[in-house]
């Protein structure tokens, strides 16, 4: 690993454009623009948070890679990432943010410049980085090319992890150990939410005396059953009650690489009720972790997850129970290559990431808990992070 | 203030969706889908982070607002919004990240079922939220509709703020005196920059002892000079040099509604040429405040920071120097329905919030520093936080 970004080694950098571009041939794309901030940092390593305005990596099969975006970000993209400073391209800025000029203007002509204007490029179309306007004008002045939608075809490169990339996990996999711990010491009734919140941010940023924290994609999640509340809801002004359950799912982040990991609290006694859904979801996400193997598909895993709550007589109502993940940017740490759902017929290989967080989510029990796994060679998944399965009772 | 969430009252509900109509009705549009997060936020005070997944409110000139999202967080949508539980409609998880389905065919239908299919559909083309795929889609679904381009329609509703709105903005610039007190306190040569972002994010969240504090919609940004670094990067791997300057931006959040500060921080002894840029920017700064009140057009205040900065030998590049700020999601805190910039005529008002932040960055010179102002009746805007405005030198 790197100690300065980008955080690999330019020969990653070549044999991931080169591997990107083995795969555009094989869809007769020629130059790719991608929108994602999770892709381009992938491909590039640029991290900075410019992703609020409109920014692409342009990728021709006959070129070496382009950065795009605003010119102020522009003049330091190379320093940051692998891009050569004379592949780096910026737009001015009446084009933020006006009604009058859409920056995709100045991509399209950027594009017309490198003689793409006749070519078949692929778009992330529906990658929220890439507007329906950006998309509309590019189509509109690149009236000549054919437009091909490559939604997800960075994201599956990405789905199996170098040794790096695992590096990065297990530093992140550290930190989220350290913020669920802080969870389990502090959190206790009446107290503010965003007491809690502000001490998990802050051991999530210290990291450890080694290495410090990233932001993650995703802020903490800390939804209570029988309040104002939703699966999706962050800390807010809530003070915990002091009884029932909450909920805390969250990600320790290093290098823009997120380890989740979701747990269930409880103030008081709970009920048989909700024992018995503990027990249920521990005992299926059990299930998963040791059906998640090399070889199997997605769906089996899904399956089998499924299957085990019905034993206990819960209905998982076909939620999908996983997703992979890895490298992330804000709205959402999952990288959408595959899903843990019936009908996902993915295999896994060795060295996937992925979370995998069946849930409980009707008028009695609201609860899930989770893991993040990595794949092996052979056997069960290893859970990257050591931390207890259970609902913890306070 | 209400308590728990919405943080509005039903009142504002109903008056916010009525202005919306109005313009509406004043554009001919008769159903407005509205996938902005913060715009969704505005409308029915929902806030949960299910941003990471298709979502939307629909708006129709002769119905209530309709909550539209992932079944699994629709359940509770009711619950911390004002919209009506027989107004909430979920798509089912196979709709989610599938190649196969798409959650906008469910929209659609949701659509077609309320008898909408011929009517004038707006939609926000340039919003984040709103992908290329999923207008696409709503499109061929509903190829009976006219579509409208309807970007910042609810935007510019926003830009007057209200007390409550004000009353919010008030406890996010204490957060943030409280935030940028801390680097000040804290900053020093070859530190993390990762161990002050946590001491940043701990002061954030803990708030004060009356209220807690929310995650920012941009996470701090710490560029230095002289390092791998950028106007937008945030704190990253590296440590604090010895000698040279380092920005730090950030915004203090309360309930979702933001008030950025950025100053510029220097180790050593600053040359003379480091001197004159922060006096120039202090006093364009200051220039722009003055300038800023009700009556006088958005270009006016950006000519005054140019023609200041010149005056001091500087070029200002034609960047825009500000944009109203508020309620926010990520991936940003501009509002985008005005630029501070030499082609807005916009004619500013009483209560309009602002983000003036002049910057200089060239190869000798890498600096910015800001204020959050709010317009007032009359007289110079006054700033939201009260924070020395001037390089701090350590």
């Amino acid at each position: 690993m790197l100690k300065t970004p980008p955080s690999f080694s330019s020969d990653d950098y070549e044999a991931r454009v080169k591997r990107l571009k083995k795969s555009m041939e094989a869809r007769s794309i020629d130059v790719l623009i991608v929108s994602d901030p999770a892709n381009i940092a992938y491909l590039c390593g640029y991290t900075a948070w410019s992703f609020s305005v409109h920014q692409a990596l342009v990728i021709a099969l006959n070129a070496q890679p382009i950065w795009w975006g605003r010119a102020w970000d522009a003049g330091d993209a190379a320093k940051i990432s692998h891009i050569k400073p004379d592949q780096v391209f910026g737009y001015p800025d009446h084009f933020v943010a006006s009604s009058e000029h859409h920056p995709m203007e100045h991509l399209a002509a950027t594009m017309i410049e490198h003689g793409w204007e006749q070519k078949t490029i692929g778009v992330e179309k529906d990658c929220f980085y890439l507007s329906s306007k950006a998309c509309e004008v590019l189509q509109f002045k690149l009236s000549e090319a054919r437009f091909h939608d490559a939604t997800s075809l960075v994201n599956r490169l990405r789905l199996v992890k170098s040794q790096g990339e695992l590096d990065c996990m297990r530093c992140a996999a550290e930190i989220t150990e350290l913020m669920q711990m802080a969870v389990v010491d502090r959190i206790a009734p009446g107290m503010r939410k965003s007491d809690l919140a502000a001490e998990v941010a802050r051991v999530a940023l210290f990291g450890t005396k080694d290495f410090g924290g990233d932001y993650a994609a995703i802020q903490p999640l800390m939804p209570s059953a029988g309040e104002k509340s939703a699966p999706h809801v962050n800390w807010g002004t809530e003070r915990l009650a002091s009884e029932g359950i909450t909920l805390v799912e969250l990600a320790g982040c290093y290098r823009r690489y997120h380890v989740p990991l979701a747990r269930p609290f409880y103030f008081g006694h709970p009920s048989k009720a909700i024992g018995r859904a503990a027990d249920a979801l521990t005992g299926a996400l059990d299930a998963a972790i040791a059906t998640a193997r090399a070889g199997e598909q997605a769906c089996e895993v899904a399956r089998v997850v499924t299957a085990k709550l019905e034993r206990h007589g819960f209905d998982h109502s076909d939620r999908r129970i996983g997703y992979p993940v890895g490298l992330a940017f804000p709205p959402d740490w999952s990288e959408e290559a595959l899903s843990l759902r019936k009908t996902d017929e993915t295999v896994l290989k060795p060295n996937m990431t992925l979370h995998i967080c069946p849930s409980l989510w009707n008028d009695d029990v609201r609860m899930f808990l989770s893991e993040t796994v990595v794949i092996g060679k052979k056997g069960a998944a290893s859970c990257m992070t050591d931390f207890p399965r259970r609902l913890f009772v306070k």
